[in-house]
């Protein structure tokens, strides 16, 4: 009866190699120079045996084949007791497509995420017999998984960018972009695969934890348009960046926390090489950079 | 200048293997006992250059990746031409979710696919001011990729799954399903990865080709039932199977086609197993079975 996570995807939306990108990381992943990482997703248990899947990306089924603690134990029988969606961006939600196959599970979200699916009628893939939505209110413990409880709270973030209208409030704080909170035995961890800033309240709730897996989209905010690939800023997207004063690293430097692991890093990211100086910075601080298939435990 | 085709994908909706099945050929794929096979889509080119991808699978992003002929040729310039969707079933459109990353391209449907699309907003990730989604009548040839025409028709199947009603007609002949003719220098080859049954009309449209691509969804009618791996026929999915009197093997005995290639296999289906009596049977009949990653040329 032990906390234990997973990752099974490292990168943001788009994965290393991005599909149609000729970015330095890219090209690199594609060459096989350093490691691909596919989209945003772990996987969590409290007892070694039942799995909760945080986010389904895109990649899902890739990643459930290279995870065996996740693999068929019957013809039609699957350890998976739930899937959690921690916002509707298209990385975190699109797998929910991948998971159609009768296959019984409960998925969690708050009411306003539940929502965004709702008017997909491409979600009802997802059998109503089978799989069960159960609507999770913010701020309110929950049993994820057997001997595994989560509380959902807000993180500032903004509404998924197929949902934007003509002005985007980028540190929204309510049902749109939350952060997983997980207890198991006497471990605390925190799941927030994206948010835009840290609030001291925010802060205040991480002190003292175990473990936590944090947004690691970019390094810079600026770095989509350094590296030529987009105009957008991380501010934009609704993300902190990792260095820089208003960044990850100085935010958390006061903080007391066991593990600290940065996830959903963009394909631009130089800590994706494992050689960067970027990496080494981040490393010297105290971070680990996620990476597909990494076992965490406390 | 000539017709060229390479198969992304060669298995069905769930690929092979799929996440929750545990059936002897997802098992066989699990341990790399057998090749595995990634969900339906083909890339097909005219002049060897500029692509069109028939069906955009759940599996896309990796499938692009395995394909240098797709890779990006700077930051975001890619030969990708134009994706082409001939039902609205998951295994052929959840792909478009991953091909949001503002790259330009066409998109091609009949109405009745478009009209799919449209009513489910997380769509419109694909931006329109760089995604043009061109509406294709019946039987009407049109620019596919440069140097490659193509035309739609009609053939016999369903609606989707999520779309379907208290009753099913698994033979509809219309917009929903179609199969695709494709033309180029003095190559005709025809794509059709999902059909219910070959009526005569069709059968005489396809007399005479240098390629096609077809169902080969299942071995068996009663194939999902044998394995235990489900309850409906192949009938009930609109799928005509691979043998048996109203089998393809023996629709397509007396028409004259130069290369006649399975594509669209369920997990299910023996003739995935190299080693197969019912792959021999198939290759015997002049078939070949499909497989990812597979180059076809007249």
């Amino acid at each position: 009866m032990a906390f234990r996570a997973r990752i099974l995807g490292a990168a943001a939306g788009g994965g290393l190699p991005q599909w149609n990108c000729g970015c330095t990381n890219c090209t690199l992943a594609r060459q096989g120079k350093i490691p691909a990482q596919s989209q945003s997703s772990l996987a969590v248990t409290g007892n070694g045996i039942d799995w909760a899947v945080l986010n389904a990306s895109p990649d899902i089924r890739t990643q459930l084949i290279g995870t065996p603690a996740l693999h068929p134990t019957g013809q039609r029988e699957l350890p998976l007791a739930s899937v959690l969606v921690t916002n509707g961006d298209i990385d975190h939600v699109a797998g929910l497509l991948t998971l159609r196959e009768m296959q019984p599970f409960t998925l969690f979200a708050t009411d306003g995420i539940h929502d965004v699916l709702t008017r997909n009628p491409i979600f009802d893939a997802l059998n109503a017999d089978v799989v069960t939505r159960q609507t999770i209110a913010l701020d309110t413990p929950f049993p994820l998984a057997p001997d595994l409880t989560a509380t959902l709270f807000p993180v500032p973030g903004k509404v998924p960018l197929y949902l934007e209208g003509d002005t985007v409030q980028t540190d929204l704080m309510g049902e749109q972009t939350v952060g997983v909170e997980l207890r198991a035995g006497g471990t605390n961890a925190f799941y927030i695969p994206g948010c835009a800033l840290l609030p001291s309240q925010l802060a205040a709730r991480l002190d003292g934890a175990d473990i936590v897996f944090f947004d690691g989209t970019l390094w810079r905010d600026d770095e989509m348009q350094t590296t030529g690939v987009g105009t957008k800023t991380g501010k934009r997207m609704g993300h902190m960046s990792i260095s820089g004063t208003d960044g990850a690293v100085e935010a958390f430097k006061t903080l007391k926390i066991k593990r600290k692991i940065f996830v959903h890093m963009n394909n631009t990211n130089p800590v994706l090489r494992p050689d960067s100086a970027e990496r080494q910075l981040a490393e010297a601080s105290g971070w680990t950079i996620g990476q597909d298939g990494m076992e965490v435990r406390p």
